[in-house]
Order: C-alpha cells, then sequence, then structure tokens
C-alpha cells in the first residue's frame, strides 16, 4: 500500500516552502507598507455563495463536499431518479478569493471602515484537469480596495507591482488598458452589443497574430466595415502618446471612450513614463471589469501572466450591496515561483533552505550535554541552532547530516574541547576552522 | 438573500488576523531557532490515506470532497440500494496533520534527512457539532522529530512550549506523563490487558475526583484489589522527588515500569527544575503514545489544554514504514487564542490591529498629488502609509477614517504647508500636532 495524494495538489518541502515564503512576505510587506490590512475566509462556503457566480464551466469544477449524516440513506428514501445534487452537497471550497471577498464585504460591511484596503493570501481549488502549471489546489494572493472611485487607487496598485516584481528580482511588462475604450471601440464600430467578441479576438491578439484575430472577427459574424475600422488598432506599433492620440482620434464619437481615455491619462499623470503599456487588446475576463484592466508578464519566460486585475463596480451587488466600486490585483504566487525557478532567481536571491545556522555535533552523553548550554545560549542570542539529537561515536554521520540540510556551521564539541572552554567552529563551505569561546562564537554566528 | 458562511466556520478581519498572527509568527520563530522547518500538504487527502486512522467516531467526523464528474449518473446507474459512500466520495479534507505528516515522511523518505525536525501550521476540518470553542475549521500547529529516539528531542520541546507560552506572555503548567509508567502501572496492579480502562479512569481526576476515578475503576470491572493498590498513586499529593520515589517503590518488578521513571529521570535532568509537573494521571489518547506525554495548561483560565503531544513509535507503520520513532506537540491556536482574549494579553503586549502608522490627508487633487510624492518617500523609508484615496473638502471625515482604522498618525496638507514644504504631523492619541519637512516626517515616523 502506497500513500499518494490526489492529482493535481502538492506536498511543500522544507526547501519549496522557504522559497514559496520568499515570496509571500515580499508580497505581505509590500501590501502592509500600502495600508492594506490581511483577511481570511473560511475554506468551505456554502454553495448559494459559489454556484452562478464563475459561469456553467465555474460551476463545473466547483469542489463540493458531501454532506456529513446519512447521505446513502437520504439516496435511498429519495430514490436514485429524484435525487439531486443539491441532496449530497450544500456546501463547496473556496474557487477564487474575490466571490468570498464580496460575501465577506456584504456580511461585514457594519464593522468595516470604508475605502476597505485589504489583501487575502489563501488557497483555492479547482477541479480542472491537472497540467503542467495548474493545479486543483493552489494559493492566490489578492489586494482589493472596495468603496474608493478615486484612481490613486489605480496608481497605487500599480506602484505596488513594481515593488512586489522588483524585490523578487523580476523584470516585467504591466499591460494596461480600460474597459471603457473597448465599450468606446465597439460602439464607433457600430458593433456595442458584440463588445464581448470583440475583445475576445482582439485578446488573443498575442497567441493568433493579426490574420487570426481577424479570422475570429469574422466567424463571429462582425460585419467587415467595423473589422476595417479596427485594423489602425490591432496593426498600431507606437509609443503611448502616439497611441493615445489614435484613441482620441477614433474615440471621438463616443462618451464612454473618451471617458476610458481620460482615466489612463490621468492614472498615467500619476506615475513616471514607463510604468506601464498601454494594451488595447488586453481584455482578462472582461463580464467583470467596468474601468482599468491590468495584466503582468514577466521577461524572458514563456508563461501565461504572473499578475493581473482591473476595476469592477458591482462585485457586491450579486449579495445584495450595489453600487460599490472596487479595484484589485491578484498575484499567482505559483507562476511567480515558477518563472524564479526557471531564472534562477532564488540562487541570484541567496534564498536558500529554511535550515538552522548552527549544528553543535558531541562524542557522548556528557558532551552533548555541554551542547544543549551551549544551544540555550546561541538561541537566546536568536541564532537558529541545532544539537545532533542522537549520541553517535560517529562524527561524520553528523557532518552528513549538516551537510545535506545545507546548515552552513558545525560546531565540534570534544571532551577536551569542553575542557578547555573553547569549542571549534567549523564554515562549511570553506572548510576553515577555529577555536572560540562561547562568547566569541554567539559573536561569530549572531 | 443575505449570504452567510457555513456553520461552525469563521471569517476573519484584519484585528483579528493581527492577533493570530502574532501567535503564528511567535510559534514559527521558536520552532526557526530550534532548527524545525515548515512543510505543507494539500487540504485533500485521498480517503485511503484518512479512512480508519481516527476510530470509527473519527471516520464520521470527516469531511469528504464530493467526486467530481456525473456523480448523479453514477447514482442511477448503480441504483440507490447498490451506492456506497467510496462511489461518491474518494477524497476527503485533512482531519490533523499528524497523519499527513505520516504520509509525507512515507512518500519522501528518500529525499528527507532524518532526523527529521518538522512543523506544519494549517488548518484542518472535522465535521464536529459546532459549540463555543469547537470549530469545524480550524488550525493546528504542529512540532516533531522523526526518526530520532533521543531523549533530548522531548527536552527541547519542553524549553520551545515554555519559550512560547514566555513570549505570549502566559503562565501555564506542563505536566508530563509517561506511557511506560502507566503500562507499569497496570502490570503491577494485575491488570495489564485493561490499561486503557485504567488511564481512561485516571485521566478524568482532575474532572470528576477521586470517587469519581473509583466509580470508574469498578465499573469497568477492574478488581478491588488492582483498585485498592492504584489509590496511593491517585491520591498522591507531594513533590517531584517524592512521587518518583512513590513510582520506583510502586513499579519496582515492571521492567517497562521502571523504563518509564528513567526516561522521566533523564529527561528533568537535562532541564531546570519546575520545568514540568509530573501527572500520573495524565493519558491524552493513550493508544498513540509510546513514552512521554505532555500537556499545557493556562494559569487563571478555565479552559482545556493550550499545547500537548507526546513520543509514538510507529507512527508510519499505517503507511508501510516500520520503526520509525517520532516525539512532537500540538499547538491549539484558537484555544491560545482565546485565553489571550479572556486574560487582555494583546493589550498588555501591545498587538493593535494591523493598521498603517500614518494617514495623509489633503483637500484637493493637487494636495492629493503632494501626498502622493510624500507617501512614496516614507513607503521607500519603510513606513506604512495611505494617502486618502478620494478627494474631499471635508478633513473630518478623513480623520474619522484614520480613528476608525487606528492609524495612529496623520498628516494634513493644505495648500499653505505645500508651498512652505511643512506638513502637520497629528498623533491621534495625545492630540498633538507639529509642523516638520519631508525629511524631518520620516524620521519622526520610522
Amino acid at each position: 500500500m502506497k500513500p499518494s495524494i490526489p492529482k493535481g495538489t502538492r506536498d511543500f518541502s522544507p526547501d519549496e516552502m522557504a522559497k514559496r515564503n520568499f515570496i509571500f512576505d515580499t508580497i505581505r510587506e509590500v501590501f502592509h507598507r500600502y495600508g492594506y490590512q490581511g483577511i481570511e475566509t473560511p475554506a468551505m462556503e456554502n454553495l448559494t455563495t459559489l454556484e452562478g457566480k464563475y459561469g456553467d464551466e465555474g460551476d463545473k469544477l466547483l469542489f463540493r463536499v458531501l454532506n456529513s449524516g446519512p447521505v446513502l440513506l437520504t439516496i435511498q428514501s429519495k430514490g436514485a431518479d429524484q435525487i439531486k445534487r443539491a441532496d449530497l452537497a450544500e456546501k463547496g471550497l473556496r474557487y477564487d478569493l474575490t466571490v468570498p471577498f464580496a460575501r465577506y464585504v456584504v456580511m461585514h460591511q457594519n464593522e468595516i471602515t470604508f475605502p476597505f484596503k485589504r489583501y487575502q493570501m489563501q488557497p483555492v481549488w479547482r477541479a480542472d484537469r491537472p497540467q503542467k502549471g495548474r493545479y486543483r489546489e493552489f494559493y492566490q494572493c489578492d489586494a482589493d480596495v472596495i468603496g474608493s472611485p478615486s484612481l490613486v487607487n489605480e496608481v497605487e496598485l500599480v506602484l505596488m507591482i513594481h515593488e512586489v516584481f522588483n524585490k523578487l528580482g523580476l523584470k516585467v511588462v504591466l499591460k494596461m488598458n480600460n474597459r471603457k475604450i473597448l465599450t468606446g471601440l465597439a460602439e464607433v464600430v457600430g458593433e456595442q452589443d458584440r463588445i464581448i467578441d470583440i475583445t475576445v479576438a482582439l485578446d488573443k491578439l498575442d497567441k493568433i497574430g493579426i490574420e487570426g484575430v481577424n479570422n475570429e472577427l469574422v466567424e463571429k459574424g462582425i460585419t467587415a466595415d467595423a473589422i476595417d475600422m479596427l485594423q489602425p488598432i490591432i496593426k498600431f506599433e507606437g509609443n503611448y502618446n502616439e497611441k493615445i492620440d489614435l484613441l482620441k482620434n477614433l474615440l471621438m464619437s463616443s462618451n464612454t471612450g473618451r471617458k476610458g481615455i481620460e482615466e489612463v491619462e490621468e492614472i498615467a499623470s500619476m506615475l513616471t513614463a514607463g510604468s506601464f503599456e498601454l494594451d488595447i487588446t488586453l481584455a482578462r475576463g472582461l463580464n467583470y471589469y467596468t474601468g482599468a484592466i491590468f495584466e503582468v508578464k514577466a521577461d524572458g519566460v514563456q508563461i501565461g501572466s504572473v499578475c493581473g486585475g482591473g476595476r469592477y463596480d458591482d462585485l457586491t451587488g450579486i449579495f445584495g450591496l450595489p453600487n460599490v466600486s472596487g479595484v484589485g490585483v491578484s498575484f499567482g504566487i505559483d507562476r511567480i515561483c515558477d518563472v524564479m525557478e526557471e531564472l534562477k532567481r532564488f540562487e541570484t536571491l541567496g534564498i536558500r533552505t529554511s535550515s538552522s545556522k548552527v549544528l553543535l555535533t558531541h562524542f557522548d552523553k556528557n558532551t552533548q550535554k555541554y551542547c544543549m548550554g551551549l544551544a540555550s545560549s546561541l538561541r537566546a542570542a536568536g541564532i537558529s541552532t541545532e544539537v545532533y539529537p542522537d549520541i553517535t561515536k560517529k562524527i561524520v554521520k553528523q557532518f552528513e547530516y549538516a551537510n545535506k540540510k545545507q546548515i552552513p556551521f558545525v560546531v565540534v564539541v570534544g571532551e577536551e574541547e569542553m575542557q578547555r572552554g573553547q569549542v571549534n567552529l567549523k564554515n562549511m563551505s570553506t572548510g576553515e576552522q577555529h577555536p572560540f569561546t562561547p562568547e566569541q562564537l554567539i559573536e561569530q554566528l549572531v
């Protein structure tokens, strides 16, 4: 009987945890410094909260929790033909952090100080087909401000994104668009009802190229005139100012479109040049967003986006609290971790295992007991310390333990050292070895 | 439609998170300093991993995850009478951290350096009847060493427990017992097959008193002679040395019993006096433990144990890796949090909300933009800073925001201050207010 774990799930070893925690800690520190506060919601939500929020496809991917109690009896008494999924499960596992957050805001609206700047870092579960880089349990890491229409929030999110990736040592491209520009485009080409078809096609530009996009537009039944009018946008290659000029020209007759351009310009006015790339083909789950749309891709790797988000105007409406505007971003921890592995950033940044700093080795009960006292002093000085727990004459075995665990320093305590009150400290990477008194040892290691 | 969460689950607000994180961080720091390394396992485990590990009662309390795919079709094709629970669910939510850890050790035995000192802080789920202090989702926080029979591990766990509660500002009593002493007792009273009945009764001494224990022993069919022989133990009131002497006398004829006393004495020899209280009535889920047994109770509150653990000799045997000895402790985060609330320790320790240090307030777009620049400098200096995001002439509203969020400092930037290059910093608790240049402001707040 070989034990295993469910497909699409993972164990994280100490080394993997050290790397992941570095990413979590980096993001959390930036969130805090910008005034975002953490919350947590339960892994299980009522299915009434989750169902219908992620489309039909999403509903299929929800993990449902079997009702406790006599489920089999329920099936027998109702009969196999009458039984419904709702009879089997009334709870499900969190599918993302956004819907539980909306639910949280509505439930706790009287305790919350608005604008509410919250972050949340917790796992989510999706019954997706597992494949490379796609898991059934993975972490999301979201920051949202809710209850403030100000574009200052968008600006700060852009600053936060850059700070995070800077600290992680990753070069990224932050693309920004605005839903209102997309709406304006659909309006001016005379296809305002087809905004979804148009933007879904535009969104694929990176993947299928101009011809592909045009083919898809034809397939979706967009008129030839409209497709013609979209060409300058699709084909456009120019800098930020040129793009804004083009858009102003193109969207002159659309109020919404002009408002979108205005928002982009206001955000840009509060940022240094190059903080974002205006990308009119960016859409990202459009139904949701009503203003700015963000997406971040890492330079130098072929991997999807590592961060994304945008403004939404009615997230909490689904739970009965309408007209609360919000804006947020979500960091994809697993992808970020993959990118950092691929680019060997953990090595560059010196993120190693979470091992102790020093191992104290010995030869018998007596010297081990001395080590225990020494360990107390070292730990009291904040030095992460291990005493090899078992008694063994084989010092080699103890060194092997230090080596495998990448513990950088080893102290050897023999009878003689103990008597002399000086122990040998060995630097495991240089091989250097020097005798020190306990006080000197602390100075060396602190 | 009022949204709600499943019974027995909880949302954690920013304030609650600040308190909980203080406890988590404290424990994690001590774990690290003693050389324990973190791992994580998935929330879902295969039911083959979980079932049969927690007794019949435990199996009933497992949350099972409904298989994805057409479950209703399966029910119809098998028929209501033929369907089994295994047809509906093959995965379940983690019930504790111990069984997943055993599974982890067996699965990863070739990558692990033994002795393996690991900690794990993750939620677990139990379909228990929710009640005060008992939840269906709660955190466990475990540290275990596996692959080392040395009592040094027990000693270090005792030290760690004291360090943790010291840092949390909680006075605790650490009770210790040894399973071998309990086995010895059952042997010498001639009831070695009844060790479970005897220890279950002894374990209730705190709750039901001497008479209650004796009644239960009678009910369980323990002989009158045996009960007589147990009286000195049950009634015993004396110090550590007297207790050891009594036990040595009583257990003279039991090899196992003598070994248990020896272990207690060896552990005591490596600790300062008063590090633990020897409690021969302590049992704690006895089937599991084979050596030391620990339990920690907080002084001054009527609440169950806040930490417990012990040595087990065959945890991984259930997954096919026999003879691996381990010892560990588990901290009950939720109870610890409750105790700290009750004793107002968060106040004493100055653990407040996770709010920013300073809010920058303004009167219009112009002064807000100045605040954005100021915020950049403050944040670059590591100061957690917020700019009130919306434009409002009502400075009162901005102060109200700072008050509600317990932000300790507010900076006011008017047109005049901006021109002068000096802004007013107000200390929200004293009401004091002084003008500072941006550089001075950083010095004040850093």
